[in-house]
């Protein structure tokens, strides 16, 4: 059996501000081109199919679109579940449903102990869960208090499903002991409470694991983060994105990586203001990525932002790689400051605080809301 | 072909604060034995099955339940629409895996032109939509403005679709022209502009409508609300709840209205707050139900709500229906407010305001604060 196995679209997200719908379209349909292509059986979704669990109105569309076109339309089985980002219940929403096209989209723990029987394969659909879940369903053990205890008794009651002469397949979501993290995962406890030891998991022929993005996050053979499709934080940025083809048979897996391209990537650009705003240099690149702007000089840059943006529209930040060339003159400014008028004092701060040079209007409003504050002290 | 028709089920709503979940689910299974027992081919729901656009976990919940029940355990064949309450995009959520069990959602204008034919009836499941939709689905045009010239060429173009040898029926959830409004239907415009004239919906051999709460909002042979199945509202709580049960042949329909009971009732109390009080008096009620209070005595009765809490756990309203004694008395009060203390002065005041009198432990918090303001004001 060969599956197609991705997880964290987190449909809905933004990146410092910008819609990433149009981008995460844009992988979705390589990863069907894809799918069609390599002639898989099924399509794995490891959880966080939401960024959110009240997605908004545009990005429950997108995945309506997404979902109808992979499963009715396309016809691929599709075998999901929910991740720490989703509404268990408002993703169940029609779940009894999709099963009558082999859309089988977990939400439930209970759901984890009915295996899906597909070909030769077993497939667990584990949602993430609350070590609280685990406590209610196996009667109220106080002995579970950490996700570790809880996916002890969880493997344990999916292995009594196991049929020997099948393969088995866990698909679920969480910290796995030995993961490394990036940003854009949120609220991990850090000190190993909740991590799950990976020897727990030996008996699977392959764990198809969502919740961290990066692919590389843990090495095995046969367990396996897919990584989120596309970049969804700076810290992600060196991070290769695709998705996992996985064949499985009993006792035997084969897995290779094939990358997603992305609509935009997320770029580093290093130099002066000068020559990042050199015409030969900008021409050169792809100016609707996401850059990420580091600035080597220390001078202050009159409209500095408003002309970086408009050369490079989709911009994450700007750093002074150097600092800024007026920290060191603060305290000769501090001497003088006294003998500034308000204007000039207005002036300044505004201009330090954001890299830009009023404009005529502003400068015009400005004056105004001074003199009317002067002729009101004056008045008293 | 026999239909259960209902409309507006609201799922999620709260009554004066009162969560109406459990209330929901009472008249629902009733709904479910009523729709076995009288044998009918489909059930029609058209429209408000949410109270908001983005309800609460616990109202998809329970929607989930009853939707399941109806169309995946009991196989009843489904026909609904969104309402003005509904977000018509996330509701759609797994609508096309829907129909795949007879389970007709419709969300979306164009929607209505593709009937679903159901034995030897077309039916056109038309949800709630505003005039801009019809202008955008009609390629722009500007005349129209209203719902009325939308219904207009709406209706022209489902017409369009008319199989002369089947019946014809029409579901969808709007303001029709003649029906009497509640207190619980919000945002209807006065002035008619946000109405349907009857005589649009004359071809149909039966119009399925939800949108206002009264089954008698509108008298006709062919054209019915068949309102909510709970009361929603005070103003509700003369109206009888329930549903139709229609029988629908080409040119020819049997209409019968079938009461569903209420797991609480709102019932008005009217009398003085000792005979309300007196236990032979309330024994004979059942003290479930939400009251609206409506006393006749005048005088100021101290600690009222809470007395009649004590009683009566779901109040809706305490009304006086002659006003208070005290009404008279202000006056004579005013003038001789000045010789009053402060302590008597806010003593007098929480008494008129509440109905209450100060405990002692608020007595003592009231005149420590009059303490520490009277010492503050000799220091200055």
């Amino acid at each position: 059996m060969r599956f197609l196995h991705t997880a964290d679209w987190h449909i809905g997200k933004k990146l410092h501000g910008y819609s990433l719908l149009e981008d995460q379209l844009h992988v979705f349909d390589q990863m069907i081109q894809l799918a069609k292509q390599e002639k898989v059986d099924g399509i794995i979704i490891a959880g966080d199919l939401y960024d959110r669990s009240v997605p908004s109105v545009d990005a429950v569309e997108r995945f309506n679109q997404m979902i109808i076109k992979l499963n009715l339309e396309e016809k691929f089985p599709v075998f999901a579940i929910s991740g720490n980002h989703d509404s268990a219940i408002r993703l169940e929403t029609g779940g009894p449903w999709f099963r009558q096209s082999e859309f089988h989209l977990h939400t439930r723990l209970e759901q984890a102990f009915h295996p899906v029987e597909f070909g030769e394969v077993q497939l667990f659909l584990l949602p993430y869960f609350e070590p609280s879940d685990a406590r209610i369903y196996f009667d109220n053990k106080e002995e579970i208090r950490t996700i570790e205890q809880a996916m002890t008794v969880v493997i344990e009651e999916i292995k009594k499903q196991f049929k020997p002469e099948m393969a088995h397949v866990l698909v679920s979501h969480f910290f796995a002991a030995g993961s490394a993290k990036s940003d854009s995962e949120t609220k991990l406890t850090v000190g190993g409470l909740d991590t799950v030891p990976l020897d727990l998991l030996e008996d699977f022929d392959y764990v198809a694991l969502g919740h961290l993005h990066n692919k590389d996050a843990l090495i095995s053979d046969s367990i396996r983060y897919s990584g989120s499709p596309l970049k969804f934080s700076l810290s992600e940025r060196k991070q290769e994105k695709g998705v996992w083809i996985v064949d499985v048979e009993e006792k035997k897996v084969d897995l290779s990586f094939h990358p997603l391209l992305p609509k935009r990537e997320i770029k580093e650009l290093q130099g002066t203001f000068k020559e990042l705003t050199q015409q030969e240099f900008y021409e050169s690149l792809d100016r609707k990525d996401f850059m990420f702007i580091q600035l080597t000089d220390r001078a202050v840059i009159p409209n500095m932002m408003y002309q970086l943006r408009k050369i490079y529209p989709n911009i994450l930040g700007v750093e002074r790689v150097y600092g800024r060339e007026n920290d060191q003159k603060i305290l000769a400014k501090e001497i003088s400051v006294k003998q500034l008028s308000p204007l000039e004092l207005s002036k300044q701060f505004f201009e330090e605080m954001t890299e830009e040079e009023l404009t005529n209007q502003q400068e015009q409003w400005l004056n105004e809301s001074l003199d009317a504050i002067q002729q009101k002290e004056r008045g008293k």
